[in-house]
């Protein structure tokens, strides 16, 4: 794959908070040879500066299965447990002349931090409610809240202070290389492009537990909005 | 998230194979105390028995940037590098009543092995016709190939030999408690139900160096059929 660096934080964070899950590594055990990867959400945020735009520096909260394992080495060790965050778009196909010239175009960002525990409920409630709204806008303010002491209790929210960041950017059409692109008998033969891949969300599909009959409107523009911006940055990112 | 457990080698394999990218995670240093995740492309293949299906045990063949220190780690180790790939697909956002009950449909896969690079030419050339044709089905033979001495040479596979493996799948709708499932005032408001996600293929876009007129048909009939399989299965787990 080609790559383009992109260390800016703004873009690194907006990776993280549009990628529905992120991969989270660690190292579970020193007589373990493997490390372990997690799927889990992950957003950006700031419970100390809650007004920090995405361009400052900003703590990861994940939330997913967080075992008791996990919870205890970040409970033991002072700093926290280290932790490799990896978000990933996947935004088209590059087909060339060439297998080794094929690609993906993708935007990936890659956090280094140390994971603790978040105990207080102030900031577990920030996090929730972060972590809520990054599944559908508003959906916090649309839902039963606030979670009773048992919800509390159970909730893991992981903050992953970043010590590290990075972002790779590929956009683009294919690029082949002289030797391949100066033979006709390949130009003519061979079909050269982008195709474009993005996520899509669906119609929404009712619970038969469900009593509201229209689908409100926090879920239809959300639906609405994300389609929009992954099929455009998808299609854009293809003539780029 | 609520999981259900599943090891079937089928489900795994194919979960592996159906993410257009996994995340693979290794200890890069001794000294760093923070553990490395790369995107790459992960195919489940078996060099030695080529035919085996993918209910049979089989090796996951990798390929992306792979720098000269991984290449050096794998190299270094008797086993090979100890690496985890982990494959997840999204398939949906489930709305409950209430936030702590919210949740994702998905497809996950996580195997555990060795890594190794693929040395022999023979080996090479299976798996990179293998990635070729994972990325759109029969690509490889609709390419300049096969690769020339300079590709071959610069092109790295690594090899996992897998220890272990395991699956979750998350299907269905949203599953809240009885005390607030029993509550008029909140079921009367809020809605719940599934809205499907799933990665669509758009229209082809033509490079300006491209001369094929039409988009051949290995192209179309990829993409018409990856529609569908991933609009049909988002839309099925939102009601299974």
């Amino acid at each position: 794959m080609k790559d383009r660096g992109n260390y800016d934080l703004g873009t690194i964070h907006s990776i993280v908070n549009e990628t529905p899950v992120c991969h989270v590594s660690f190292a579970p055990d020193p007589a373990d040879p493997f490390p372990a990867i997690l799927p889990m959400i992950g957003v950006m945020g700031s419970f100390d500066f809650p007004s920090a735009s995405l361009d400052e520096p900003m703590d990861c909260y994940l939330h997913g299965y967080v075992s008791s394992r996990i919870m205890n080495l970040a409970r033991a060790s002072e700093q926290g447990l280290p932790v490799c965050v990896a978000a990933t778009r996947v935004d088209g196909v590059v087909l060339s002349l060439t297998p080794n010239s094929h690609s993906y175009n993708y935007r990936s960002a890659v956090l280094h931090g140390y994971g603790n525990v978040v105990e207080t409920k102030e900031e577990k409630l920030y996090a929730m409610q972060l972590i809520t709204n990054s599944v559908v806008r508003n959906r916090w303010g649309n839902s039963r809240t606030p979670p009773d002491a048992a919800e509390m209790q159970s909730t893991v929210i992981l903050k992953v202070s970043v010590v590290s960041g990075s972002g790779k950017i590929r956009d683009g059409g294919p690029h082949d290389e002289n030797k391949d692109q100066s033979r006709d008998e390949l130009t003519e033969k061979i079909w050269t492009g982008v195709m474009p891949l993005w996520e899509t969300f669906g119609e929404p599909v009712s619970s038969p537990l469900n009593r509201v009959e229209q689908v409100p409107e926090h879920i239809t523009s959300h639906r609405a909005d994300v389609n929009q911006r992954n099929e455009e940055y998808a299609k854009s990112a293809a003539t780029e």
